[in-house]
């Protein structure tokens, strides 16, 4: 898998003074679409492997806003995975209500035991990695 | 001690559409006044003691909204003991901008050993209980 | 109508250090389950009826909590009318993961024309009163 | 000016499971101190100017995180102006609990006039821009 849309509604809360999404909360989106993405290969972002507590803490997130969201708008996020690494993801996000283009994104993620001293980092398990490719790049697609 | 004070200022991030503080945070903002109050108390709502990691958990909450508070006002959080039981503390809370009452609260909070699997409810330690007292009542003050 | 449930899922964002949903999120997650309510009678707490923008502002909210939700659990929160009066409405609402009842509450919210000036209290408009009853209480139930 | 330094303490809510600061409250900090170096210069991010009101959506944002920040830790956030536009700003951030580093980042806010159809980019005020000066960069300093 190299992709994955999940849908959401705005909420109230997700609101600010502006009238429009606050952005930290669309980049609250970009990590719920990588969470779900997760879910979708049968493993989640918080789990327990081979005796040991993974977790996926991320080291650099960067975002573009477009256009506004709104309140009770229908939002589309796009997940896709730019790079696999041997102990880190590069996964790419779009938001879009309908056919405005709301924002873009990158993140990266990595690999970790969570130990009781923090977390460090370890290669991705092969389950999971086997599940992943990377997406095609726009001049392949 | 019976009574704290604590000052803050609203963020941008505290507001919604409406264009005042949302009312999930003034309620956030209650809680910080009581995590305010252990600690000059020189305790914390999350600490080692005793060999245990004691945590208190919240059972019960609740608000009456009188007025807004808006971005960039200066809000004053009073939190007062009304309740000291043995096992849970239940504190009221009034929020102020200058003379504007923006809300009033209560909240319950038991004193718990949070185990693996899950808080369960212990005395309030004698280091902490000797320090507190109850608020005097508005008939009595 | 006088009840509604709705289905969401536990987001990492949504919990804290202890490890389950932090309470204000559950409050929020009661305030929604309110919205989607007005939706299904095809309205919207924010919206334009004869000239005029009308919100619903809460008053008050209280809520008990029973058991601790957590990452990636499905919750449902189920809101019912408790009250109609003329100018405003007080909602009863559960939260369950499954059989587990994680929190119950009540929150009253006033029918609003949002001017300028604030927020006046109004009549909630017919063609959505026309649509509201109250739930059955539990011993007519 | 060029520059400004406000503290913070991590408050409970700002925390996830993982027991640390969620990236997006380290975000929100950002945006915070980039509001405090507003109000130092007598202005605001929500502001009336000349029959306007202006406000500051930003358009882009980007952070590293280097190390966690934890519940009641005392937090400082540096903000620096990399770029002075005509139009936009873009600052530079670090996060800092005593010598360790939690996160760097960017932004990039525009100067709008915020109308009934949405924001428009004009040119920054004079009275702001005036006061406002690049940081020496790295090299230079």
């Amino acid at each position: 898998m190299h992709e994955l849309t999940v849908r959401r509604k705005v909420e109230f809360s997700d609101t600010d003074m502006a009238g429009i999404v606050h952005f930290s909360r669309l980049i609250v989106f970009m990590e719920n679409a990588e969470h779900a993405f997760f879910e979708a290969l049968g493993a989640s972002v918080s789990m327990e492997h081979d005796g040991k507590h993974i977790g996926w803490p991320r080291v650099a997130v960067e975002a573009q806003f477009k256009a506004p969201a709104r309140f009770n708008e229908h939002v589309e996020i796009t997940v896709r995975v730019l790079k696999k690494g041997t102990r880190s993801m590069t996964y790419g996000f779009e938001i879009r209500v309908g056919a405005r283009l709301v924002g873009t994104g990158e993140m990266t993620s990595v690999c970790c035991e969570m130990t009781g001293k923090g977390p460090r980092s370890m290669p991705i398990p092969a389950f999971l990695a086997d599940q992943i490719e990377e997406a095609p790049s726009a001049e392949e697609a």
